[in-house]
Order: structure tokens, then sequence, then C-alpha cells
């Protein structure tokens, strides 16, 4: 039996090696420190709904590898179900969280993703990758790991290759190979989820020629190995994290820049090392299912969206039938961008390892939606919640219990039925949700839009095209 | 072997009686005359299909009921396979057309809609209608019937009730029930490939309640039934199809009223004849995988626009690479409304009769974009081709014949490295698909968008997601 | 006194040479014939507005040169406010037309620009070209004369300039200069309202060098000049203008493809005549006052199809309330492109020749949004109509005639309180504007929006705005 | 001589009672503390640019009153160009200090609007408030008092008048009439720049009946006044103001909520009090010129994004060049809020007192612009900034500076020409402007967009429209 507790999952984190910083300070137990407690609670809530009666069909399955009961984000995805699943946990991850729960999306496709390409070098290369990541799964599952996933490096020079780059630690590579493993080095950065992990997948960031092949590196580490400095970046309205009070909720996201100084990994916990020509399908598999997927996370935030504008609607005075239409167009948006995600699922194929790939052309197409709809999904809510919403334009939580005007302030700011205090927490919610902690970075999280058009160009078969037109035309030329 | 050739189809409709008018006058074959043979030109390509080693496997299918080899458009979708090909298809004779062909469309679905429905009744009600259809549809499937479809009535007033119209005859009713069949009268309008099709199925066009319940009638009728007058809409640009030359393609569209005057149905082809209760059902399944798959007809269409397009730019002298961005972006808006599409179908589920039936808000949703994004998929192509597509300002197929001033014209033409006649042949395609007759009416055919909103809205579960809202800011109230 | 009556205008037409062409045609009246009557009708609108008490402020205007009463659409623009009006002017004519009345809009743009540039290329070269201009300024005001204005060329392949062309007619050019005046030869296309004017302006098409100046050539010539012949091209639906009937308005527009054949243009005609250093300048000169106002005229349409939709709704038996939101809609795009066109007249300035010209930033983001709002306000139209106005779907005026099935349509297609007739008309004219021989042709007429982005982006001071950015940031490097 | 100084500003609001609180601490010095000192310093900015030469055409003007050099913000604007350099001058703000200050703004319109209906009051009820009103106007003037415009109340619930709130302190009104002046009691809220300002000046928020006189009251006080008690609102990532480093520009906007508590409004400063007839004159005056300049602001505060977006470019190792469309869409949507505001002026007149208004219909269209294109340049911001932008993904300014890790990450954040520091700060600049704290709320600021759509809706004349549709289709009926 390998389904986790909440408890569990948390002493699991609290036993790891103090190794995440912010605001130049070091957090020694990240399951109760304010800018990290947060994204624990998240991904927590996770495990919490392996035993909800109504979530555990959805949270759990049945492990490929021994039948057993498992948390669904340890699982390989086989069939078209298994990732409709995975885009519909994502939605339901939101709802119970409100943002992003890194931990339970990326390291998840990476290990999917390593199954299907371990599979193609070992054909090709006669190497044991694949046994090594079924080794590596059976523990995952058993254990109910948290896996971060991470890709991008901090790039350098935009105009140059890895290998070309005057600072070398701006991408992550092989440093040295040993008998017993590979000393790699360099930093990944904007990592989601990596306080609440207890491991961090790693996989190339680009697709890589032969000059770049120290960087063709796929791998997996615990979060607290030696060597690793992980420093999380401040967000929106982080400060708040630190202060007690309703200003901000009490589920977060993180996003960390992972500093590798000369870490030493061992051979069983390596899956590529060099083998350059497969980087590219590394990245087209990964991204097919992750932009396919992030539909439902836009999805899922967009619902919480919907669901406090229109509480905030009732909490102004006002009955949310008002905004009717912009309601709906709130659930178009996000019905969007979920259901371009299915039907790229169900337009995908499974590959000859076992792993099911979503179709990229309408995947892609996801991205681009991803990238604008919410938006306007943003806009309408603060549009329906007003100026308190638009800026968070309302007294502090610190400026509410005042004792000298407090009273006057929660006196005035009453307005629906509910209280002023409900009031302002929902409007601070929806502000947290477009413009602050909560925003989630799913614009360039994964790839850029600019990216994933290329992708759609160059899927779209325009001679093919041109020919219908010609042949509708009568044109012979 | 129920596999039918182009022949043997135009041949089935060379034998009917005419009873098709458009300007007034009677169409004696509806194959030959210029203002049908165009939509009976683009169903023939659905023939075609099933005999071209390409298409066959999506144009073909075994069938449910006896497991020979037919046309795909005759067949039960059982499966969400079946659906996603219903969208293939249609995306596909958009490539071979350019237009709709409303004869392989609605019938299909509407057979599909009553077999679950029919069903549902019996149980009901005893009736045995499931068994008429269901040797109705081995016909079908026998012959390679074309069925269009018909459920919009005129409608009349649209603040009153079929019951309560002024005029009667606004709305197809039963005006009477004999032994032997039902006597129907009414007018059904704006009904696509009439003129191309064998059998008409009808289909109550609202959800009625017992004071309407005369207006609750599905039944299929030949195409040439007496009692059965159709008029042909005109449409944009339709006088062309009268011309010789290159102004207009070889296929296209018809719309039609059909003028119901006392026409006898034999019991036989009555699937519905009074049970209102089910009529609300019809509705909604029929709208479900309507609007699940038209997003295929729009993509298709847009396929074709995206390929004209592309041809004019270089006709014009340019590189299409130039409009790199905005070829793309059609790409975009077409992959959206399939993608939306099949995601609605495989979100959807299995009716107990055994039919799959799409999820209900994303494939409403599906119709927002549908009657939204081709106009700026249209609008591109407008733009990329130039003026000579926004208002088709060219010199006629009769002026570049023109003796006196012809070669000047031809002379000035020519742009790129194609004749003139090409680039005057590719820009009137591209004025046919966005302002001419090859519009296809997408946005109000089978009900317009404001209509599919109130579904997403009634589907959105506001309290639920208020409640996510509520739990994540902590509000107990 | 200089104003003119719709009768003598018409009558100026009439004694003119015929040399105008449709479908192989020579069309020996045009203001009888039905190619061409219909824009004759529209710009005799302009005529009977300056006798019409709301109106005559708006069409007439006082002569700078002279002091009389005359055309407003004949004089010159030295003010802000005369530009404004010239704006006000569009918008009205198309409430009186429902499209282009091409006459009263690019020769009177034409002559202002070239009052300006005449001075210029006289200061530089003692040229005399500016006391030419002012006569015939002097005759046309007094004549009130209609002027068409040509500058598109049939340009031939687009990676070519002029002098390139393997054909060289694509391009007008000198082809001798004579001692009283200069031959000249080659293709205007796609030229408004030629049919329905007096003489026809014309200007080089682009900014040309040293090795094209034989095509910088600005003149003005009467329509039906020795040596001109016109050929309309075809438009949407315009065989409609040859049947009797309903189901076109009575007013149109025309489009001409204008093949010049060694034409002799006497020198007091000719406004520049090799002085390519000043091409430039007529470019951008015309092109800020036209994309100004050009939004007044696709506003002034729309203002049509907000009245057109709300009446719809009516006499399809609704209210137009249920669309207020869409009905608004159209109300802001409409006012989007004609202030935007307003602020950029009011952002402009006065050249010394006393000509009033807009700000370029604004005048070429107009063009923009005038490429792309207006398709948003025709689909709210066809949204608004239904599915009798997205395609016309609608019987033909000879079937709603016919003795056997006319009565019954008639009697279905009543649906308001407007009788069917009505409901008809209204719809055709929505078909018309949005998708017939109505549409004017605003995105590519006077230039494309991918034009007008390259003026956007050049006139924005890039630099300057990241030194903005960089000083608020604290950035000293 | 009324031109005032930096020094000479700052100086003054020193030398106010101490009355605006933040987190429940009472802010002894708004021109030091953390919380004020940024829109202090933003203001300031606009007192040095009546020094600059490039500036001070704009930030000055003469006085209608005395004919004296005054600083623009503090003169009557009785010329339609005076309201276009209100415009001007806020778009030159926004460069200046990347937000709003809105002493600069609301107060000075709320003063022109005041002179207008003070003179239509005194008219009708024979009072002296355009007297008061010059009086104080000329202090203004003299002194170069920055005023705050204080329009907003609390509102309490939305579905009932002031008169009928349970909670009366909800909106302001006048408690007691006395001979020498009005008590004025309740809660104004989110007004923008009080901490920078000398004087506020209140305005009705409603238009009222003569149940709701009391609530209408015009006046102007001290920000400093007896029983007035300021509480500032928390904003995004506002906690940043209090820290030390780069994190956050060094300008800033605050946004107040005012506690009246019976304060004494002497006569001389009261310009209405219970007419309550003119308090939607008051309404509609004000927002015409309001709406019409906000294009500005928005304008403004866009071209900085854009400056920095092609900043991050280049910061980033890339050309600006890769995103030339990207930058030209923030270009055209900048310009288009700006034009649209400036073409409402343009169409503007004359009030009878000699106040310049501008045109209603296309003021508040530019409403429903400034509500929308905004969030489109963000999001292009956004886009072309990258991850980094999108939510400010970047460690801390802290964790730069830290001993152990902070110049592997220097290293590693170097990607173009510029230093690390350089792209942090200008990140994080973006970040403020697009989810942090220089966010200005323009979009509920001075009203809803809803509320502007209802004022385009009555300003459309739409039985004028279908008029003219009629008579173009030709129905008599």
């Amino acid at each position: 039996m390998a389904l986790i507790t909440r408890e569990k999952y948390i002493q699991s984190l609290k036993r790891m090696r103090p190794n995440v910083y912010k605001f130049g300070e070091l957090i020694t137990d990240v399951t109760t420190h304010p800018a990290t407690r947060r994204t624990v609670e998240s991904h927590a809530r996770g495990f919490d709904a392996a035993y909800d009666s109504k979530l555990e069909e959805l949270f759990t399955t049945k492990s490929y590898l021994t039948g057993d009961r498992i948390h669904r984000f340890n699982g390989l995805m086989k069939k078209m179900e298994d990732v409709i699943h995975n885009s519909k946990l994502k939605r339901t991850m939101y709802h119970l969280t409100g943002t992003c729960t890194g931990g339970l999306c990326v390291g998840w496709n990476a290990q999917n993703v390593l199954w299907a390409v371990s599979n193609e070098i070992d054909k090709e290369y006669g190497t044991c990758y694949h046994q090594r990541l079924k080794r590596w799964l059976l523990l995952a599952e058993e254990e109910g790991w948290v896996a971060a996933g991470a890709l991008t490096d901090a790039k350098g020079d935009r105009s140059k290759k890895p290998a070309n780059q005057p600072v070398p630690d701006a991408n992550l590579r092989i440093m040295e190979k040993r008998e017993d493993g590979i000393i790699i080095r360099g930093a990944k950065i904007m990592i989601c989820g990596v306080a609440a992990a207890n491991e961090i997948f790693i996989l190339p960031s680009g697709a890589y020629d032969e000059a770049n092949k120290n960087y063709a590196v796929a791998c997996v580490v615990p979060r607290d190995i030696e060597g690793l400095t992980i420093v999380e970046a401040r967000r929106p309205s982080d400060r708040r994290e630190y202060e007690e009070g309703f200003d901000i909720p009490e589920t977060g996201i993180t996003q960390a820049y992972l500093l590798f100084n000369n870490v030493f990994v061992p051979n069983e916990r390596v899956f590529m090392a060099g083998e350059y020509k497969y980087t590219g399908n590394i990245i087209s598999y990964f991204s097919a299912n992750h932009r396919a997927c992030i539909g439902a996370c836009v999805a899922g935030q967009g619902d919480v969206m919907l669901g406090a504008a229109a509480m905030l609607a009732r909490a102004n005075g006002l009955s949310e039938k008002i905004f009717s239409d912009k309601l709906t167009q709130m659930a178009v948006n996000n019905e969007t961008t979920f259901s371009v995600g299915v039907g790229a699922i169900a337009l995908g194929k499974q590959h000859p390892s076992g792993i099911w790939f979503s179709d990229p052309i309408t995947a892609h197409t996801n991205k681009v939606h991803v990238a604008t709809l919410p938006y306007e999904t943003k806009r309408l809510c603060q549009e329906i919640g007003g100026g308190i919403v638009e800026t968070g334009c309302l007294p502090s939580y610190l400026d509410l219990q005042n004792e000298e005007y407090g009273d006057y302030l929660l006196n005035v700011l009453k307005a629906g039925s509910v209280s002023a205090e409900t009031r302002v927490r929902m409007a601070r919610l929806a502000e947290w949700l477009t413009l602050g902690a909560g925003v989630p970075g799913c614009m360039h999280g994964g790839g850029a839009p600019d990216g994933a058009k290329i992708v759609v160009e160059a899927y779209t078969p325009l001679e093919e095209y041109i020919d219908y037109a010609r042949r509708i035309a009568g044109v012979t030329e």
C-alpha cells in the first residue's frame, strides 16, 4: 500500500537537510517557515484528496508497475484516460489551493517522458536507463514522493548555445563522468514547488547538438542533495506571507533558483548523460503533454476567480445575475483551455514504450490560449469585483483591527449580506489570484507562447492546404 | 455491400420528382441545374472519397447493424472514436468542397439522436419507434442515402409558442393522426443540402410542453414526397452560379425553405408523434454532438482559407513568409474550434442505447468560438489576399475575355510566378469563402451562440466555485 | 454661386463620352445603367444634402479661394475644423447611402495634398504647379465637380520597383513629355466612384527614387478622356443590380480598373511630372488625412448596421433590448474609429501652404482599427439579425412573388409587428452591408493595415520610452 | 509669480498636521515615511517639470484669472487646447513617474466642473458659490496647491440610495448647516494622491434626488483638517516600499480611505450644499473630461511598459526587433486610448461659464478601452519580458547581495549586454507596472466601464440609425 497521508508527507519534508533560502535567510523547516509553509500546505491537500471519498478516484490509481493503489501523480500514463485524469487532477488542485502545486506536475510529466525516451536511448545505445528509471519509479510510488521537475536553465545570452556562453553556469551540464555517477553544475531557475518536493527531476531545457552534449543530462536528485543551494524567488506581494491576518490565503506557490555546485549524482539516478540526439524528443514529448494539461490549470484557477467574482458581487450588495454575461465569458475561457487540452490528448497516440502523448499541433495551440485567455478572465474578475480587487484597494488587516478607526472602516465596508471581513477576505483572494502571490506563471512556464506558435506553424501542412484551395478553385497550374 | 458510387448517387437524384424551386423556376434535374448542381457535386465528392485509398478509412465504416462496410455518414456512432470521426469527416469534406455538405451532417446526427430518444420513448410508452428507425437505418445504409436534417421552423413571432402563433404554418405540426400515418403541415426553413438529399430527417426545433404537443414530431420523408414544395434561398453572389467562366467554383451549398402542405407520412417513418416530454432530450443530444463537430467544419473551411491566402501571397508576387504570423493565427483559430470539439467528444459519455454524446458545457463553449473565430480567420484571409479579395475587386470573367481590353487586364493582373488567371481564380475562391456563396452559416446553423451561452451558464456550477473561493479565502460565514 | 443640384450633376454625367464597361459591355449612360446608376444615385444624395436645411452646413462651405458658397467636397481644408468636417461628411454620406461614395473623398483629399506639395515643388524647382492647380480648383468649385482619386497602380510583381516590372503597364507612367503636355500609360486599379465622377485626380502610388521618376506623376483628367478605358470590377452579389425587386438597395458603390492607353494630358492639368523627391510627401500627407477620416466611413456604415440590427430584432419578433450589450458594442466600435480619427486631426498641424494635415501616428493607428473593428460590427449585426442575415438565407424576390408558393412564404416569414416584406428588405440590407455589394473595402482602400503598422512603429520614439523606463527603474548604465 | 519649486511643495506638506495612517501607524512626515514618500516624490516631479525647458510649456500656463504664469494643474480649462494639454500632461507625468499622480488630476478636473456648475446653481438660486470658488482658485494658483479630488463614497449596500443605507457613514453628507459653514460626516474611499495633496476637493459621487439632498455636497478642505482621519489602502507588493534595495522604484501612488468625523467646513469653502438638482451635471461634466483624459494616463504608462519591454528584450540577450509586432501592438493600444480621448475633447464644446467639456459618447467610449486595452499591453509586456516579469520570478535584492550565493545568482542572471542588476531592475519595474504597486486602478477609477457603456447607449440615437437603415432599404412602413 503506497498511499501516504498529509502527516507522513510533512514528516518526510521535515527530515530533509535545510538548503532553501529566501531574503538571504536559510529556512530550517520548510513546513513551518512563512516563505514556504503555504506551498507545502497546497501540496498536502493533494494527499488529503486521496482520502476524500469524492476525490480519491481522481487522486489515486492502480500502478502499472505493481498493481498497487498509488497516488495518481506517481503513476505512468499509458492510456488516453490517464492523461485526461492528469488534466482533471490539475484543475481540481487549483480548486483546492487556488494556485500552482508544481510538485505534482512537472516531475510527473518528466518521469513519463523519460519512460519513453530511456526506452529509445537504450534501443540505440544498449544503455540501461529504462531499468534505472523503473527502479526509481517503484521507490517513488512506494514512498508517495513529490517530485518537482527542473527544465529551465538560466540560459544566459539568448543568442548563444550553452557551450558558447561566457558564463558556463548559466546552463546545467555534466562536469565529469565517473564510474559510479556524474558531477553536475549550473543553474536551473524558476522551478515550481521545489520547497514542497522530496525529489527534483532534471531534464535538459533544449534540443542540443554534439557540441552541447554535456548539457544532455536527465537525472533525479533528492531536494536536499549535497552541493545544491536553493533560492526562492520573491513574488508579488510575498511579504504578506510573513504577516499575521487575512491579507493573504493559507495556500501558496514557490518558484526557485537551483544552484548546482558540483553535485554528484549516482548512476542509478541518471537517465541520460550525453545522448544529445534524444534531447529533441524529450522536449517535444514533454511539451505536448504539458501544454495539453496546463489548460486545466488556468481553467481551475479561472473557476476560483469565477466563484470569487460572483461572491464579490454579492458582498458588494449586488446580485451576480447582473454580471451573468461576464461570468459566462469567464466560464467560456476556462472551458476553452480545458477542452482544447482534452482534445489534444484525445487526438494523441501511444508511444511504443506504452506512454500516451498528446497531439502536438492542438497542444501547442492550447499554449497560445493559456497565454491570453486568463488575462481576460482576470480582467473580468477585477471588473466584477470592483476597485477593491483591481488594486486591492482596501485597508490592511492591521488597519481594520486598529482601535481608533478600525470600527469606522469595518462599518462602512459592509455592503451586501455578508460581513465586512468576508468582503475583504474575498477581495484579497481575488487580488491574490489576479495580481498577487497566487499568479502562477502559466504564460512562460513550460515555454513561451511564441515557441508554441512555431510548433503550430511547423505542423500546419501548408502545401496540402494550398492544394485543397487549388483544386476547389480549379487551378491546374 | 452498401457502398455507392458517385454515379449511382446521381442517378438516384435524377429519379426523383421535381419539387425544388429557385427564382420562381421549377428545377427539373437538380444534378444539372446551375442552382443545385454544385451542391450535388459537393456531396458526390463524399462518395468518391469512399473509393480513395487515402480517405476510405475515414469515409466508410463497419455497420453496427449488419457488419457490412457502409458509408460512414449512414452509420450509428457508439464509441467516442465514431464521433471524432464524424468531426474529421466534416473537416475533410470542407477540404474537398470548400463549403457545407449539409446532407452528410444533420440527418446523420438526427438518426443517432433518434436512436437514443426512440429508445427512451419506447421504454416509457411502449411504442415501437426504435424498431421503425432501425428498419429505416438498414435501408439507408443499404442504399447509401444522403439525408438532410430539418429542425428549424420558420417560428414566426419569437415571443409566442408555436401553438399561439397567429400564422400556424410558421411551425411544422401534426394536423391529423391516422391509422396508417400522420399528416404534417408547416414550414421548416434554412435547411442545408436538401437539393442533394434523398431523404429529409425531421426533428422538432424546440423543447415543447403539452399545449404544443402536435409540434413534437420526428419522422423521415423522401425529398420528393407529395405535398412538399422546396424553395432554395438566394445566397450571396448566387447569380454567378448561372454564368459561365471562373468567377465561382464548381462546388456549392444550398439552404432551402420546406413548405409542407398536408403531407402524409406513413407510420413506419414516424419516430415521435406527440411525446413532447422527449423534445428537450432531442434538442440537448442533438446540439451536444452538433456543436462539438461543427468546430471541424469551420476548421476545414479555415484550412482552405489558409491555403488560399498563402497561395494568394505568392500570386501577388510575395512570399507567404511575410504573413507567417497571420497564417499561424489562422491555424490557431482552426485548431481551436476543432480541438474544443474533440475535447467535448472525449469528455462525453455513452447513452444507455449505445450512442455516444458529447459533453454539453464544452460543446456549447465551442459554439461561441464557431460564431467568432472564423470571422477573424476570414479577416486575415482578406488581409493577406489584398483588395482583390476584400471586395472581390477584379474584372469579371467576361471582361477578362473581352477582345478589346481583356489582354490589357490580364497583362497587368499578373503579379507573381503564376498566371493572371490563376491569381484571379484564387482571389475569387477567397471572395467566395469569405463573403460569397461559399459562406456556410455556421453562426446560426444549429442554433445561435446566445443559446449556447445559456447552456454554458446552466452547466457552470456557480455555487461550487463560490465554495472553492470561500475555502481558499478562509471565509467561514 | 457654385452649388449644383442633383439634376445638373446627372446631366453633366450624361454628357460624357461612354468609356465605362462591365461584363464586357460598354455602358452608354452611367446614370441609368444597372451597373452604375446606384453609385450615381449615392453621389447625387451628396448634392441633395446641400439643399437640406439640416445638412447644408455640413455639405457646403465658403470657398477659401472665392468666398463663394461651394460644395464642401470641392474645398480646401485649412483649419482643423475643415478636416473634422470632412470626417463628419463621410459619416453622413454613409448614413444616406449605406456605402462608399468614393467620388466625394479621394479626389478631395488629393487636391488638398497637391495644394501643399505643388507649393513645395514650386519652391525648389521654380515650377508653376500651384497656379495650375488653383485654376483647376476654381473650375471644380464653380462646376461642383465630383472628382474620383486614383492612386493604386496594378503594381505587378510586388518584389520589383515599377521601372523593373516585366509588364510596364502595371504602373502608370509618363511615356513622353511634350511642349504642351504629357502622354501617360498604364493601369490604375480598384478606383472608387469613377462611374459617378466628372474628373479623375491621379497621384503616384508610392515614394519613388530617380530610377522611377517617370512614375512620379500627378494630374487630373476628365473621366471620359480620349484613350482611357474603364472596366468596373465585379463585386459581391452585383448581379442583383441587374434584377428587379428588393433584393438589393437603390444605392451603391463601384470600383474600377483604369486602362490608360497613351493618354495626352495638357500641361494645365499636370501638377507633378518627374519630381520624384516629393512623392514621399504626397503619400504621407495623403495617408494621414485619409486614415484619420476613413474611421468616419466605417463608423457611418456601422451606424446603419446598428440601425438595421435593431430593426431586425423587432422584425424577428423580439425587442432590441435583448441585444443591448451587442448594440452598445457596435456603437463603441463606431465611435472608436470616428474619434481616433478626430483625435488624429486635432493632433495635426498646418502645412506652410495652409493645409491642415493629421498627426501620422494616431492616423495610422486608426487604420489598424478600421481594418479590424468593422469585422466585429458586422459579426454582431449578423448575430442579432439571425440566419436570414448571416447568409442572406431568404427566398428571392421572384420566389416571394411566385403565384404558387409566394403567399405561403410571405405568410411564414412574418415574425414581428412589421410585414414580411419589411423583414426581408431589412435582412437584405444587412446582408448587403456585411457580405454583399455594399462592402466598401476600407481594409485595403488607401493602403493595407500592415503599412500603417510600419508607420506607427516608425513614429514610436522607442529610445525615448526606454529612457523613461530606465530613469524610473533607477538604471544608470 | 505663482510657480512653486519641489522644495517649497515638500515644505508645505511637512507643515501639515499628521492624520495619515497605514498598517495601523500614524505617519508623522508623509514626505519621508516609506509608505508615502514615493507618491510625494511622484508629485514633486510635476513641480520640477515647471523648471525644465522641455516641459515648462506643458506644465505651466497663463492664469485666466490673473494672467500670471501658474502651474497648469491649477488652471481653468476654457479652450479645447487646455483640455488636450491636460491629457498630454497626464501622459507626461506617467513618463516621469510610471504611475498615477492623483493630486494633479481629480482636484483639477473638480474645480473646473464646479466653475461651471456653481455658475448654474447661482443662476437658479442666487447663491454665491461661483465667487467663493474663484477666491479659492486664486489662492490655489498662488500657492501652487496640489488638490486631490474625492468623489467615491464607501456606498454600502449597492441596492439602496445613500439616505436608506443601514450604515449612514457609508456616504458623505451634511450633518448640520450652520451660519458659518457645514458639518460633514461619512467615508470617501479609494482617493488617489491624498498623501501628496495640500487640499482635498469633495464632490458628490452620484446624481441625487430630494430625499438624498444632504448628500449633494461639494467643498474643498485642507488635507489635515480637524476631524479627518486618512487610512492609506494597502496595495500590491507595498511592503517592498519598506525595504531597502531595488525591488521597487522610487516613485509611487497611494489610495486612501477618508473618514470624516463631523468635520466643519467654513462657508467660503462650500460650493454646493443641498442643491441636488445639479448633482447630475457634476457627474456628467466630470466624467466627460475625466474619461477623455484618462486615456492619456494608460497611454503614458503603456509607453513606459513599451520602453521596459524593449529594454528587457535587450537585457535578455535578444534584439527588440524580434518583438516588433508586439511592441507595435502596444503602441497601437497606447495611441488608441490617447487619441480617442483627444477626439472626445475635439468634439466637445464650451459651457456658458467658459469651461470646455468633452463629447460624452466618445469620452465614455474611451473608458471602455481604458478598461481593456491596458490589460493587453501588460500581457504583451510580460510576454516580451519573460518569466522574470510574469511573476517577478527573480531572487530578492537581499538574496542577490548574499555573501554565500549572491555572486552565483548575479553571474547566471547576466544575459544581454547590460549587467545583471540592470536586468533585475528592469524586470522589477515591469513587474511593478503590470502586477505590482504601480498598477494605477484606471478601470474603476472615476467609475466602472459598465457605467460608461450605459452612457454610450444613452447617447446612441437608435431611432435615427434605424431610420437611415429604413430609407436605404426602401422600407416605407
